[in-house]
């Protein structure tokens, strides 16, 4: 089957500080006729300090870009928009058929429309355990559970050995939706022989197990059930095993359930979609839910992270037109805080509190169980797939090196710890890193996607700090200055008008006092004459406000 | 001695989500004719997400601007930022001597000297346990441990009764520098009567005791003891005790110690200058400490918060010029992540994880505690104090109340959860609000101070998100357009020069087009002109770009 200088390789492609997160490759072949498949093609959500504006951030994939006649397909594993949510904007450069099974199908299918992409997109729907060919790869899908329906990882069989892609999981003894994770499999895999093991890292610095969602459900039911007032319950839209849970604890709690926030009516009609749901009870629009008993309802909201524009946020700011919070209502986080929205979590811990609602966190009641695996979960896996070579993927640097160390531990013969953007081969012959190929960031900035590194970005940065200064002037056609300079400022402080004007007035007259300096051969060229505009009216500005403006200068001839 | 119509009230003013934590007021006397002290001065950190280019947040202290004239003095409890650093930025404004015991006047007057107010600020230092009288008000220093040498209470005697005033505070068995705890002290205001206690909340979610900075001594010496290859310590500099443990740890371990970073050597210099730090081993200079072996040396860094400027970052970047780290060299966190840090402490692990350096931290070995009283401390000072009223501060919202209900759980007869802005009758009858007075934030930016709601900081922020376009054009006295529309933009992305020159034909083309429409009334006044053209050029940036650029236009008559 394989024949000589055939190599598997895999790449792993983050888009933010997580490795192997967003977008990873296989290919199979000798290196300069491998064929390619691309497993999942995520976003990261943007950090607002570091590129305010951008929203997306997506892996650049230019490397695979170049190389797309020899992709054969994108596979994805499951729904979670860090792994499908770059979609939309990526397929144009890589052009390549996608399979996913029918829940990811259906959200995928949604979010190409709303992209104006599915004509576009040839996207296959593969049955859950099932499979398909792609050239020298076989892949089969096998069932794990996680936080959302239909979590996949992927056995992908190659002439040179199987490599075993977990995709994000955890062991669920009991996961509500869903079967259990398949146990039989993995250890017929193991049977086989597993080359590789291709595996999630981010809770591997917590001790035991995640937990099941079925002790949520009891827990959450108990919880809400001794609450008076209004309920709100803000969990993550995707995991349907837990809006679920409160939809059955509303009714269980003589309590009707209404929806709030975009994201949990499109996921809660993409589960009705492929069948799930159907004991629910009913739900009420927001308009009528306004109509019950304060004990009658409970909201299921999105914004568990604080995010400004959710649900959540805009109630606990009283800015919700139709959902009101206040003394005696509760707030039930059925959520964890992801690492970086500390700050925004807690602001809107602080704001539901000044208007007296009672808050519940996961600190308080065992509410919320993650869907990642412990340390427990991963030495059981390790256990079930005994893979020779272990690849942690799916965390920080941090997380990845101790992923490798439990990998050793646990007698895993090789193990590594990739950066993204670092070519691993994996067969023939010991695990290594052959090359390194670009795996930078893009960020999607309303219209376009831009570098991470564009000029764009460094300004508006630089906008945001130091603030802007314009001035504009005319020279007529003997380079005299017969208008202007006129300074106008952004973003840099005055006291009051007075303070501003004479402000401005000094800034005009540090660019009149470089002009007069030029010579003749310089005022012809306007770069010479914005060169040394830009330069002392920047100088002024620092002497002025202590701050280094963008200076831009315009230059009229007539 | 206390007249009818005579109040006592506290005045909590924070500069951030936090209450009552950068600065506190105490009133006496009847309403118009009130006597006041104020009780620290400091800052916060700006949250760089918040506003770019803001280092330092205030808090507004325009009520107690107007009243100047009543304010008797400002009392420092102890030297953090958070209690003094506001002093040089709002002395000016309040204008009252200012009294702190040596350690911290010594720090407060190299502040002073470094904004040129050293002469203007009359400054007396107070013994510690000593005491001094304002008024109505005789104020006695009360010896507490901290995370900072001369950490004070004070007792706060008026006519109406005697308020306790903790400070930041835990109770540390041994603090290694300094006394401990004044229990004896506290014991004789509980037999006096304590009216009040207003008291930090930081960690009143936490259970259990802070824990000694002895204990620290011991494993960290331990941990440091086994590392081979280069160490980098990093403690946050102002805890003069954990800086001594280095220092002492690093004789044990047989390597020179070498401060990284400024604020290292200003606190270092200001212990020594107090007599503390007179056994510790001598220090290296940067310079030399090059010409160690690995195995030889400890570096004392700042950084611990992954300031970007900090020692450790640039290290853990190789950007600092002196201290190189690599494979085999360790860095230990001696330290805490402040909540909003985390991400930054996160990459910064990561960074220095990548150069092949381990990371030690607090998770891993017992090599911090806190500053502040946990739970079991918490009850501790209620049983000592035995106050009639609670009034928790230092702390966000969530802190506040959850202190309140634990001095409630207490049988502390009185408590409230204030918020900043609430001036609260301490005496005569129960404690209650008043009145709300203006309590918001101002920035440093630059050499200004501004309010949070500056329209400049507005500006940066749009600027930041969505860029600028300019547009300038030239008119005569006919109002017939003789030069321009000529576009510049700042901060949105182009392809490549062809496209962003394309982008900028259309939106001069807009312009074109808007004034074409225009009368001649209108075209006679510069804001018709203006907003005609600002309408239309951001139309046109929005079809491009999907953003909502800042659009300024300069109309030149000549």
């Amino acid at each position: 089957m394989s024949s000589d200088g055939d190599e598997l390789v895999f790449l792993p492609l983050g888009g933010s500080g997580e490795i192997g997160m967003n977008l990873n490759a296989y290919g199979f072949g000798p290196p300069d006729e491998r064929k390619w498949i691309v497993v999942d093609i995520g976003v990261t959500f943007g950090r607002e300090d570091q590129v305010p504006g951008v929203e997306l951030v997506l892996p650049d994939p230019s490397y695979l870009e170049e190389l797309r006649e020899d992709i054969l397909g994108i596979v994805l594993t499951h729904a979670h928009e860090d792994h499908i949510g770059a979609l939309g904007w990526l397929w144009p450069r890589l052009k390549a058929p996608v399979y996913a099974t029918p829940f990811t199908a259906a959200l995928v299918r949604e979010k190409l429309r709303e992209q104006g992409l599915l004509e576009k997109v040839p996207l296959t729907e593969i049955p859950l355990k099932g499979g398909l060919t792609l050239g020298p790869f076989e892949i089969e899908f096998v069932t794990l559970t996680h936080s959302i329906p239909e979590p996949n990882g992927l056995a992908i069989r190659t002439p040179l050995g199987l490599v075993w892609h977990t995709g994000d999981w955890k062991i669920d003894p009991d996961p509500l939706i869903g079967e259990t994770t398949d146990e039989a499999k993995l250890r017929a895999m193991a049977e086989e022989g597993v080359l590789a093991m291709v595996c999630d890292s981010t809770n591997v610095f917590v001790e035991g197990a995640a937990g099941s969602e079925a002790d949520v459900r009891e827990k959450l039911t108990d919880v809400i059930g001794r609450c008076t007032g209004k309920v709100a319950v803000t969990a993550f839209a995707s995991n349907v095993a837990r809006v679920e849970t409160a939809l059955y604890a509303a009714r269980a709690a003589g309590r009707t359930p209404c929806l709030v926030g975009r994201s949990m009516h499109r996921i809660y009609n993409a589960a009705k979609g492929v069948g799930l749901l159907q004991d629910a009870p009913a739900i009420i629009d927001e308009d009528d839910a306004v109509d019950l008993a304060p004990e009658n309802v409970l909201y299921l909201c999105t914004g568990s992270q604080g995010e400004p524009r959710a649900a959540l946020s805009r109630i606990a700011r009283g800015e919700h037109r139709n959902v009101v919070l206040r003394d005696g209502d509760t707030v039930i986080f059925s959520s964890r805080v992801i690492p970086g929205n500390e700050s925004a979590i807690h602001d809107l811990y602080n704001h539901l509190l000044e208007r007296g609602v009672d808050v519940i966190t996961a600190d308080d009641h065992f509410i919320h169980v993650s869907g990642h695996p412990a340390r427990d979960e991963l030495k059981q896996m390790y256990q079930w797939a005994r893979p020779r070579i272990a690849v942690p993927v799916h965390g920080e640097k941090r997380h990845i090196r101790e992923h490798m160390k439990l990998a050793l531990e646990l007698q895993v013969p090789e193990a590594l710890a990739p950066n993204n953007g670092d070519l691993i081969r994996l067969a023939p012959g010991p695990a290594a890193v052959i090359d390194e190929v670009p795996a930078g960031r893009l960020y999607v900035d309303g219209a376009s996607v831009v570098h991470a590194e564009d000029e764009a970005l460094r300004d508006r940065r630089r906008l945001a700090a130091e603030g802007a200064v314009n001035l504009s002037l005319v020279l007529n056609a003997k380079n005299t200055l017969i208008g202007g300079p006129t300074a106008s400022v952004r973003g840099l402080p005055g006291e009051d008008e007075e303070e501003m004007e004479l402000a401005i007035e000094q800034l005009e007259d540090a660019a009149r006092g470089a002009f007069s300096k030029l010579n003749q051969g310089d005022r012809e060229d306007d770069d010479a004459v914005e060169g040394a505009l830009v330069r002392a009216v920047r100088k002024a500005a620092e002497r002025i406000w202590r701050k280094r403006p963008l200076v831009d200068v315009t230059v009229m001839r007539i």
